[in-house]
């Protein structure tokens, strides 16, 4: 359960570009996908943000949600049978102020401490969009055209890697469509189209391919194979590490009737509404605008300054 | 352990005015302390973000953080001595596929599956400058005049509470100090002037008086007397919920070597390294903000929005 305490003092990538673009850009924390970010990148992902919220289409309705949500939320969901494996739950010590002491007793004198700990109401929040359906619900049935969103938050998926393009805490930004099943496929050719272009304002070269989540176990593999057989998700591929194993940068996803069935989600027409939602991994394009176009922003392509306003 | 499902529409607070100002910054998300953001709040929240950093200093080295950071650091940091009560460590389903798989079966046949989780090796970061201390410590001996930061993250502390002005997960930015006794001390006292500065241009009324820390337990009373004698922590307090009970926006943080002892941080003088810091709690001030100047930050006054370039 210790882990043992680690110093690392530079990164290891797979190649010497990429591990002086990480030292560059950040700073090691001792866990591995988990790092304090320098002003130079965090000046790009504000600019980026900025850039993604000039392309926000009228009638979108911006909210933010904090780095950890309601368990009951992400389990009703579905979360814990698809990514059991990638989840992280906010654990504490509960019990009396004397259970509390005791614990820290164990702690100052080298146990295990954490064996006390409990689990509460809240995981950190694995992807931006969950907390906003219950929202929507609670406003009853959908107008036609269906309802958009701009939701963002931290994210959190437990897969430590020392890789450039996944970290265990990241930036999540979405649009979100809750409709009819034709508000919520033309939402996301749309936004498929729309993305290319602001790849190509970013100078970033890229990919569109069908992808799948990494559903967890045997019943995964399945579900991943119908998920790619049904398209419902595409991932716009930026080449950060190799051009062999590209990183997607952007998703667009169709969920169909996953989540209207869990909320309770009708469209106007009284059919249980679809949803659907274009994710921009916020650290994964800004570390790949950097692998793309270097360490100094001051020296990027003008045509990519100008689109971030740098 | 499994809490019931609350999907509570609207808010409960001491005053109805309270409660209208949180249905019209926040969505609940059936957790209290834990909500999302609506877009008319997180406008001002990135202003007054900005607001700060005009504020800051030459020389202030900018560093944001993650909402998680090493268990490890923070053990060794003293907090689970000081705060064991309110630490939220991320925890995780670990060992083989089957064991994970077993646990969702659990959870599946309405079992309590989160007692399989495992600590991890992160917790949910309780304040922003914790992760500093570490990355400062790895450069050597400080210069003369020390180091400044510019810190930020999402930060969490098991608080549970359905008022305005206590988050579990909320944003803390600090300026952070590290050097020898005088810097520290000078930079707070300077700060402190500064601060209310600051509160005058936002339009806010205050007090600043001293104030010690919820240190845990019996010892924790003591703790609290030696740092209110030493006059080690102040606060600028804003009458949010009343006047009786202000609300504490920013503090001013003398640690004194605490920080210097633990990570091995010299001054250039070759002692101990003294550190000290200046906390603005983002969301304490801007439902400070809303809370003085009402709802509509379209009305607020002209001085108030030429500050905040509103």
């Amino acid at each position: 359960m210790n882990a043992p305490f680690r110093t690392e003092a530079s990164f290891q990538e797979v190649d010497d570009r990429l591990t002086s673009l990480m030292d560059a850009l950040f700073h090691p924390t001792g866990v591995p996908g988990v790092y304090g970010r320098k002003g130079v990148y965090e000046g790009v992902v504000e600019r980026l943000a900025a850039f993604i919220s000039e392309a926000r289409e009228d009638g979108t309705e911006v909210l933010r949600f904090p780095p950890v949500m309601s368990r009951r939320t992400l389990e009703r969901s579905g979360y814990l049978k698809s990514f059991p494996n990638l989840l992280g739950c906010m654990c504490a010590l509960g019990g009396s102020d004397d259970d509390i002491r005791a614990a820290v007793d164990t702690f100052e004198s080298g146990g295990d401490w954490t064996e006390a700990l409990e689990a509460g109401d809240l995981v950190l929040t694995p992807a931006a969009c969950y907390p906003v359906y219950p929202i929507a619900a609670r406003r009853g049935p959908l107008p036609a055209g269906g309802l958009r969103f701009d939701v963002a938050s931290d994210c959190f998926r437990r897969e430590p890697s020392h890789h450039a393009d996944r970290f265990q805490s990241f930036r999540m930004r979405e649009y979100v469509c809750i409709g009819s099943a034709a508000d919520v496929s033309a939402f996301r050719d749309r936004w498929m189209e729309r993305a290319k272009g602001l790849a190509d304002r970013l100078g970033l070269s890229y990919t569109v391919d069908q992808a799948n989540d990494p559903f967890f176990g045997k019943v995964g593999v399945m579900m991943a194979v119908m998920q790619k057989r049904d398209a419902l998700k595409f991932e716009l591929l930026v080449p950060v590490r190799s051009a062999e194993k590209p990183t997607a940068c952007m998703s667009f996803n169709n969920h169909k009737e996953h989540f209207g069935e869990v909320w309770g989600l009708r469209d106007a027409e009284g059919e249980v509404a679809h949803t659907g939602c274009v994710a921009f991994g916020m650290d994964r394009l800004a570390v790949a605008l950097f692998a793309t176009h270097g360490v100094d922003p001051a020296a990027w392509p003008a045509a990519v300054r100008d689109a971030l306003r740098l």
